[in-house]
């Protein structure tokens, strides 16, 4: 990077961290608890959150911010779960920012409870970009390996929680759970650690209970 | 986006591609195959070099230039089979620059046969950038999901060979190979798929004749 690069990149992320900043007010006023979720492409990110909306919907409203690069698929899926979704296609931006986060909130309903906000799949841009969420989870899916967290270590350090996906493949795999686990805590000792599996079930529970919590937590505060 | 930015990007885009087009160059002259990897993170670009090192490293000359944010872990599990490896580490940047590959060079013999380049592990934004190489493959690992090419466009649209990996987890998936090649060749037409797996051998001798078949082609091409 040259230093006129440095310089754009420094204004760009002071910008985007203005607009964060006016969009974390904005829901912390109206009581959503918003989770930017960030991984690999293909670590499960829109199969875990099908999974969530399955469990949430009965008793939550709920809404879902699909950021892809090309196509609106991820959007389909979840309103195929009669969950709202809008879908930001960043046509070749490798990261979504506050500022298209900013242009969807508009359209979204001032009494859900929670907005889950799918980032590209990227384990390495987005980490940079604050979108204003309450808590940012980073998934791990078991065959993309235990070493991951040490190679990419910024979505680790910035994330809150760890969310490890595809533990039911985990038997076919040489993924080492402590290992990750371990190494992710190295990185960020704050992060709250999830092993999950979409297919079996396995920690799903205990994903919901920490958001209805969250939520908890966040009205209380608020109140 | 602003116009500021846009116009940055033109220019390092635009000094990148006349210093790969050097590096292509002297590559050339010497009659060094350079193949550059890129896929997610964890789709197994350095377990199926160490596949194709084991293979080749017999009859031929190889290095492996290894790109990562952090650590040099690759570069060691590359040594570990006898192979030349020099590791570039980004801090942080999330993909390989020519100009980064350049400086390697320097220390690379002018006798190999094959350089190896595995970059970043991101599908997004190392597609932009042209390291001089003969040849760029994008690897697709099939826990991602058969949606990956359609959704992530530049990495296959830029891509002389897809390397489907971890074909051996296929019985435990819902991935469909055809409809994968299928939707990466109306992307990419031109695109060479190879079905593979390190962990049980298959496809690996299919690459290993396409590299040594494309490293005569250069040779003849330059006598």
């Amino acid at each position: 990077m040259t230093r006129k690069d440095v310089l754009v990149l420094q204004d760009l992320l002071g910008s985007n961290k203005k607009i964060a900043a006016e969009i974390r007010a904005k829901l912390g006023e109206k009581g959503i608890y918003a989770v930017n979720l960030l991984s690999s492409p293909g670590s499960g990110k829109t199969t875990l959150l099908e999974k969530l909306c399955e469990r949430l919907r009965g008793r939550f409203r709920i809404g879902v911010i699909e950021g892809d690069i090309e196509t609106d698929r991820d959007a389909e899926r979840i309103r195929a779960q009669g969950v709202a979704a809008w879908q930001i296609t960043t046509h070749g931006a490798c990261h979504l920012e506050a500022r298209m986060v900013g242009r969807v909130l508009a359209d979204v309903p001032a009494d859900l409870d929670f907005l889950f906000i799918e980032n590209v799949g990227n384990l390495v841009c987005p980490a940079s970009f604050d979108l204003g969420e309450s808590e940012r989870w980073v998934l791990l899916s078991s065959p993309e390996g235990d070493d991951k967290p040490v190679k990419y270590p910024e979505a680790f350090l910035s994330a809150n929680s760890l969310v490890l996906t595809k533990a039911d493949l985990l038997p076919h795999l040489s993924f080492d759970v402590d290992r990750a686990r371990r190494e992710a805590l190295s990185i960020n000792p704050r992060l709250k650690v999830f092993v999950t599996s979409a297919l079996t079930g396995e920690g799903l529970t205990e994903l919901e209970a920490h958001l209805v919590a969250s939520l908890g937590s966040l009205r209380s505060g608020r109140a």
